[in-house]
């Protein structure tokens, strides 16, 4: 299969936005009373390409797989872990299960890669690549085939998606390192500044998956492009999340963006596809360490900082309500003029 | 009638606290990583006096009045405007009705002392003390038999809600002066320090509006216990509003603080009921100057912080489905037994 990038052109509908801006600046609060809400109401509306934007039928899907540099002690639980979560969200028992149930939003667990096999359940979609990729700190985590694989069932599951917003979550035991790695080499940042304890490690622990990163970084070091660097120190649930991102954004669906991970996985997006970051909404702050300064380099100001380091799509889910509460805001509130609200002096 | 506080003994159950973290800390998340979600579950389990909290027939009561020194160009809109926004309520079509409608939260408006009289209408309490305070420029608000009448009508308002959840609103031209004087005078602040542009003064009306309320604390020197401060610098939506979040705390609901003004009125009922802060949840920080002091002086750390200036109660709202979440999460998520899944070693 030959990966090509669909077309994510640039938004810019003049007109649009002036509407958009006119019709959030009459509603009845004081002029620029409803700070962020109003720019969010606009964004939702640029990226749906209408003055009424509406959400529809949002999906989160979770995407799972498990790491070969877990190995080498990064993460404070053991890879057994991303299967044993797969089988909670498939229960409805995790954090994010219960966070979409309470919204409405539907959720979808993707094995892109996790070492054990599931079988067939409603929910479930198995794009496993492999059980797990390779450790990178000896060599390339993917081949650039198995990152091409991943990248095209992310873009054909994303365009099967009903609705039209995405919600990102992900599982895998390990996927911090691999999201620090994407990070530290795509955004020319040292990877101590972007590395953090992920699961729960203590500051040894910390300490010692720096130094593992310094080795996976040193042992793929020519891999600088962006699809390289993908299948060079990413992971399959990254690869096929980035290729989701792309093709939602290509549709014009928002994409929620979770924490750390998500975060990365869009930046990867990015390089590929720049004007895939007018289609986000930054969710929430996590609390891992180096979020702060990717949302930094990726000039994003997510909506909520609860000091959050779940993954799976729990900061999505959290933020979502206050998405709708822009797009009613912006369709249901009364203006100025119809509400007969005398306005400002 | 006579004021007589209700009793708001502190909650010191050891044994339910003690439940609290441990059911949180066994679900099936990185230790810790629920974040602030995790401490909002326990609060919300502790006021409800249960390891199972469940939210209720949430009600959003928007105090409304008319304020004497809005004569005194204390505001950038018109005192018609108070009368005008209770019309835009009862019509839905205001910011927090939007709000409550998207998250099933009851909205009743209560004409404390608004200018303009109303016909009876669904939604609307009649519980007017006088249209409107007198100056404070130039002496008392009100009486203090006034105050301890607005007193009483929120007292028995909040006994006669349904459900456990008591969300603040409020509107009033004017009414962030009034807040502004009850923080300066309560929390041993200079004015300056708390008082902000409102509804959009410019850097001349903070000026001016400043003046005014240092000429309101000179003229109201004596007030200095929370009823006379109350009574002399307060306002009648204000006033209810104390009366309702103290009776509301001695019934254990959950008190839901919206903006600069809901926070002031938290703060008169915890100086005559200290305990009432431990009932209280903050919604958000408002882009009004004097909301940050405000919650740094009560040890106070808001849910939200999305440069909103609306009040109404709209803060309480957008954080609603956070609470509605932490319990969900309390009480809906699978535990490392439950789930099967293995903890860090």
């Amino acid at each position: 299969m030959t990966f090509a990038v669909p077309a994510v052109p640039a938004l810019q509908d003049v007109q649009l936005d002036a509407r958009l801006q006119h019709k959030i600046a009459r509603k009845t609060v004081p002029h620029g009373a409803l700070g962020r809400i109003a720019a969010l109401a606009c964004r939702l509306g640029r990226i749906l390409g209408t003055s009424e934007p509406r959400l529809i039928d949002p999906q989160l899907v979770v995407f799972a797989a498990d790491h070969g540099i877990a190995a080498r002690g990064v993460s404070a639980y053991p890879s057994d872990v991303t299967g044993q979560m797969v089988g909670n969200f498939l229960a409805a028992g995790a954090a994010v299960s219960v966070l979409a149930r309470q919204h409405g939003v539907t959720q979808t667990v993707v094995d892109c890669g996790v070492r054990r096999d599931f079988a067939p359940a409603p929910g479930l979609l198995i794009r496993k690549i492999a059980p797990g990729t390779q450790d990178s700190s000896a060599g390339p985590a993917m081949t650039r085939a198995q990152c091409e694989q991943a990248l095209a069932h992310g873009m054909a599951l994303a365009r099967a998606l009903p609705g039209n917003a995405l919600l990102l979550g992900e599982m895998g035991i390990g996927n911090t390192s691999a999201a620090s790695l994407l990070v530290a080499r795509l955004g020319g940042l040292d990877v101590a500044e972007v590395t953090g304890a992920g699961t729960g490690l203590d500051a040894d622990g910390v300490a010692r998956k720096t130094a593992v990163l310094r080795e996976a970084l040193a042992a793929n070091a020519e891999a600088t492009e962006p699809l390289d660097a993908l299948a060079a120190l990413g992971g399959f649930e990254i690869a096929t999340m980035v290729g989701a991102i792309v093709q939602a954004a290509s549709e014009r669906r928002v994409v929620v963006v979770d924490g750390f991970i998500a975060t990365a996985a869009v930046l990867v997006a990015c390089r590929i596809a720049p004007h895939v970051a007018q289609r986000c909404v930054y969710a929430h702050r996590s609390d891992e360490h180096g979020h702060a300064r990717l949302l930094a380099l990726m000039q994003a100001e997510p909506l909520l900082d609860l000091g959050l380091r779940v993954g799976e799509g729990s900061g999505a889910l959290l933020a979502w309500p206050i998405l709708e509460s822009a797009c009613r805001i912006l369709n249901e509130m009364a203006s100025f003029e119809s509400a007969g609200v005398s306005d400002k002096g």
